[in-house]
């Protein structure tokens, strides 16, 4: 038998050269506009959504964050910034938090992209994704076709996948804000899985925990929200009902991700 | 026989409302980034796509500008700024120069776009567009994967149409330049055309001119090129051969299009 | 000033060759599956969609078919069929009928198609197309993931346009129909417009009459149908409101389309 | 502490009713249209993409079967076919045959999909899946603007990733076969990773056998291939170059998945 190669690459597909691979090496760098939505739902909705171990947060429990992100990414070669199909996605996510040990934690549970190095960056993370079709208003510097980011301003945002729309929003900034919210403040503590292939449960699950090694970001805006969701019958963002806007906000933030740590392995 | 219908709407498809229109009423307004590479290739090449009554611009006739544009853009109402897939969409487009009674004028010869109500945009004003994929790399405040418009800042840009690479460039900004170049800089003297429907030549075909109704515009940039045109049994990019790069260009800018005129009815 | 040239290319752009052409010269070939249901709304609604000089139809004026359409099409060189990003495409599209000179015609009212090579011909033809999603089951030899055309086989239909779902239907076959349905059974009589560049209403509107050149259809069948229309911001199908359903049709066809004539110059 | 939830769902997102998973529990259903293509590469490029524990296939180990498949899937509930955009999916994959523990098994080591419920699949299988554009011809009962399956019928077939076309493949059919090929005729031996959060190697990594739980097929034909391969900085199907051409093949199947089985835990 000829004896086998050693494959390279981060992610599959594994080569010799590893160039392949649908996702390079961390870190991941991000330069991106976020347009965040933060409501109360009926904390029994968020509980339905965080399995063992982990359970609801102390404080606030059914805060959800719905948010949208316009993103240009790159890795430490930044040569994805000059093939931009290769680094540009849009991203929409529904944020809850949860208590683990005694922290609290932020932990996306629903999230749509339009790109597969952003699936596979995702199932990485934990970050549940499908594909979806987003879009949110973008400021600019001239204003014939555009929005500003200043009182008055206003920012639409979308999100539909399986063709149907799941969701939109309108944020009108009101006044600068100290915070850009909170539900999606904490490290995330997210569930990766793999079922087994014989179809026993799960041949892996592990908890992580895993923020950005960095940050920066611009004046954050709060301002006034329009938010309807809608039903679908392969998604259940509608049943994180709507009790309560608790704001809407905007701002502009730079990230670098370099990975995370295990919280606990569960198979 | 019933009366018919007074059906309103600025283009198809009309009705009672006017609102299931492709396109709103005139004036669009439009906020976006344009990078501009503009080149000289042989004048024979460009003579051929200058149907009468066009001749080749008498100074410097083989230059050819290739642009493309990220946009943001709406109607007098701005309500397509809230629903974004309404009014974002980027494009590409290739524009020379020509000469009609003894004035010049830009003249786009190929264009790609990808939404629909583009394509309508452009039937209307006499631009030939297809549907194409277009990307182009964003600047952004935060640097982590984003240029920022200054010295050294390099932005890709990419084309295809029909599954296949039609044109890649990179542009490193250098300085900043008087202008965004000279090509795209005159009235567009364009051919707008309906085939007979029995196959007898043109029902329909008028030589129009139409030009911004106003224009703002950032600091221009000029830089260092980078462009690859590439072959595709569809379209002909790439006979007009690059012989000599003349300059590479980004701009910002904002600009309101309010009609145009006719130059000569021909059919 | 250098003569300019004969540009060839039955529609934009036209080159020397006339090789980049978004469409080839008629006729233009097709095979596909027609999904189609007939339903009666409010002749009223009917009649708004019949600009001067049409009319509704003497009998039965409300009646509309809503038409899935998944296609393989190519002009004479049969080129396409080998790169078939450029041949298939899919559409769904509304038919009513309607009355000019004491004649009955067919008219497409609202289409929606993946493709620009279909929108351009769509303009060609008069008919109003936009980008839209559209879905409908395939049937194959094979059952484990596809029904076959007999008695008791379920296809489903959607459409979805802006990120918005606007229709969609479930037809279940019931039994071998002598007809496809009688909506969409006449010559088209469709509009075809430019509106003037200067803003003036149009400068070109011609009423013109095609219809397939040659048909061949497979075994019709008919079944029972399930329909829902949803709203939509820049639609107006769901004005169309299902008063009646009449019947739902299924049948495979080949048809010729080579051009047809002019009934009518309105400007 | 709230005590946390027994969610479900066969992969993710996980949630009370496990409506929202990406993809159904298995058994799932297939009905489509393979378009393969056999060549045989320098075998130390098949050995490259084996990992240990894998080895060349003792026969001919340089063959490269490339396949094109045009599918409707579903789950046991079959509601998938009535809502199509959830069951229609497009791929290409590129299946080579190595060797363990002196089996042989077919393996894919490349394979582009259009949809996420496709890449979830794979992710399950060991199918290295990303996002492409891909399109084959498709047989019709009626001639016009299709082949019908015999001798003389030509099929195209292309694959797009990353706006670059990356193969295209004309197959002429000359003859009814015995076979549809023998390179992806054996159980996949595919590796399942997922790597370490913390960035040490990787998490999990397991060996998994799979086959058809059941498979029919009608009959296959084989014919005249014509075979090109593109470079893209992001793949490295080119690198498989075509020495020789085995043959091209054309059937039409049906086939449900129900599971694997481990073959070896890696990590």
């Amino acid at each position: 038998m000829t004896t086998s190669s050693a494959t390279s690459g981060f992610f599959y597909p594994r080569t010799a050269t590893g160039r392949s691979s649908i996702i390079p090496n961390p870190p991941w760098f991000y330069s991106g506009d976020l347009l965040t939505i933060e409501y109360r739902t009926d904390p029994a909705r968020v509980a339905e959504l965080l399995p063992a171990p982990l359970g609801l947060a102390e404080e606030d429990p059914g805060a959800v964050a719905l948010i949208w992100a316009d993103w240009q990414s790159c890795s430490s070669s930044r040569e994805e910034l000059l093939d931009p199909v290769r680094s540009q996605y849009k991203e929409a996510f529904v944020v809850v938090r949860c208590s683990y040990q005694g922290q609290t934690y932020s932990r996306c549970v629903y999230i749509w992209v339009d790109k597969d190095f952003a699936i596979a960056r995702g199932m990485h993370q934990g970050y549940p994704k499908k594909l979806g079709s987003m879009w949110q208003t973008r400021p600019h510097p001239f204003a014939q076709g555009a929005p500003q980011i200043g009182a008055g301003a206003a920012f639409g945002a979308t999100l539909a996948a399986g063709d149907r729309r799941l969701a939109d929003a309108v944020l009108t900034l009101r006044e600068p804000s100290e915070t850009n919210g909170f539900v999606n403040g904490h490290p995330m503590a997210h569930h990766r899985i793999y079922p087994d292939i014989a179809g026993q449960g799960d041949a892996y699950s592990e908890l992580i925990a895993s923020a950005g090694a960095s940050f920066e970001g611009g004046q954050a805006w709060t301002g006034d929200v329009d938010l309807r969701l809608y039903d679908s019958p392969t998604e259940e963002l509608a049943s994180l009902e709507v009790d309560e806007v608790i704001g809407g906000y905007y701002r502009q933030v730079g990230v670098v991700w370099n990975g995370g740590t295990s919280l606990e392995r569960l198979v």
